[in-house]
């Protein structure tokens, strides 16, 4: 009975109106498919767009906080997982997702794409340009560049073999 | 839109068949009430149980699992998270938790109550006797011991406030 | 080149003078071994009076702290670990010691010693009565109630077959 | 009593024998300084190099296990600390270090980097080019790039005020 879980990471509250919006658009579309939303829980950039982008289409959302209590969760996460471990729980957050899609983020985002190439994750990166620092993992196809919210829906078919759900 | 969360915790390979039928129960009755049921994720004894509970009876489950995969994973958990920690995920069920519900288990029962109420969160005690080693919380309100599932239910309506939801 | 670590658990804030006494003087007793001392670090209780007790005698002391910087950490302590986890931090308290010694404490000392049981950790209870618990693992030798701080290292040498160091 | 304590991240299996030299030698200079080295405890790559570097110049060597046990720790490593955490651990790594300096690696090296800027450590990175990724923490002076072991000390010395402790 497992559900699919897709894990969605980027900046926190350093994100742009650009990055939420797509952030937004990609949480729309996992809910669209009946997936879960995975993200970091906070109720700040990529993490609150994506949520709720989800939950206002029907979504489930999951939310992995750093913190040790609720007090700065987005509104718009049914689960949030009380890890207490700061960016520790970076880890947590990519190794429950079937597949991480990266958006536009700083350190703590590529923290996560490197824990999840280094752990045999697939990482999607959404219109994230970030050079060749990980070029052996995109000539594994391990890292997969995309532009649009739509292209990452279309890999995770294609990947793991959907066709509706 | 957070939903609340009960957390099962008690004996994994070595839960009796008797402790099994009481987290089933447990699991059904949570369910039954649109509560997420939220426990250590493998497929023995009451996690399992109060599992299998849950989804025969329409809730969602979530388990926080202490390996680095999905393998040992009860099929009956929606949301598997996948700690990679060992038993230092014990933490993280009882901080997930709004309320803990201990079965009877061994030394990984005992360390989440321990690691609940030392993180003030209350603890049903569901027919588990465990002397007075936690004696000023039991005064306190916050260890609770009941017989029966259905005592576990009306106890965390009366604490929380619930009429229904 | 492993050196021998002696976990030592026990109260924090709540711990009394006769409990950091007793700290104090096992914790001279584990640095005249030539072992390391592991605590949780803090400065307060069984942590601080135990890293002092080794200080003064020329030990080595490594404490586990549950916070994200040393600001809380005793003065006593040459090894601070970061962990930034809280009480998940108790996990790595017993795993990484060769053996544990607990002190009379509450609900964080009792998670430490259910920790230890279930992950085959030898437990040695100093002067800490806590009733029939963990009967089974007192009956494997698993956990050891002693009455003085010498007798801890007595049982140590015997278990572990030292004869110096 | 603290001691100060210099992580040293970089490649595992993979590590090249001049990448293994150059942490050997580093690890001789810090132990020469009187500092900790501080690294991921395993028998490998730039863990294994740089724990024997220090050891074999009357260095302190903490290794931070992702492992449940000591089996597959460096024989160079006096304090192993057991987290059982996987690459959870990184994060352990990092916060732990008063300063990271990170050799050449792969992914997990690369996370360690980003976990360490994120919090708010220094990062000096010994003969590791890494492209622009970080160029906000490079030009901030958060990550410096040096191109021998001599220059991480100087750099060391420099930014913490030592002159020879």
């Amino acid at each position: 009975m497992k559900k699919f879980i897709v894990g969605v990471m980027g900046g926190g509250e350093g994100a742009s109106k650009e990055v939420c919006e797509l952030a937004y658009e990609l949480g729309k579309l996992i809910a669209k498919e009946g997936w879960v939303l995975l993200n970091g829980g906070r109720q700040v950039g990529v993490m609150e767009a994506s949520a709720r982008g989800a939950k206002e289409h029907g979504g489930i959302t999951v939310g992995i906080l750093p913190d040790r209590n609720t007090e700065l969760a987005s509104s718009y996460i049914d689960i949030p997982i009380i890890t207490g471990m700061g960016d520790g729980r970076n880890f947590l957050n990519v190794m429950s997702s079937d597949v991480v899609v990266a958006l536009p983020g700083r350190a703590g985002t590529i923290s996560e794409i490197a824990l999840a190439l280094k752990n045999g994750k697939i990482v999607i990166l959404l219109n994230f340009p970030i050079g060749d620092i990980f070029i052996e993992h995109k000539q594994a196809k391990m890292l997969i560049p995309v532009a649009e919210p739509k292209d990452v829906i279309e890999e995770i078919k294609n990947i793991f073999g959907f066709r509706a759900e």
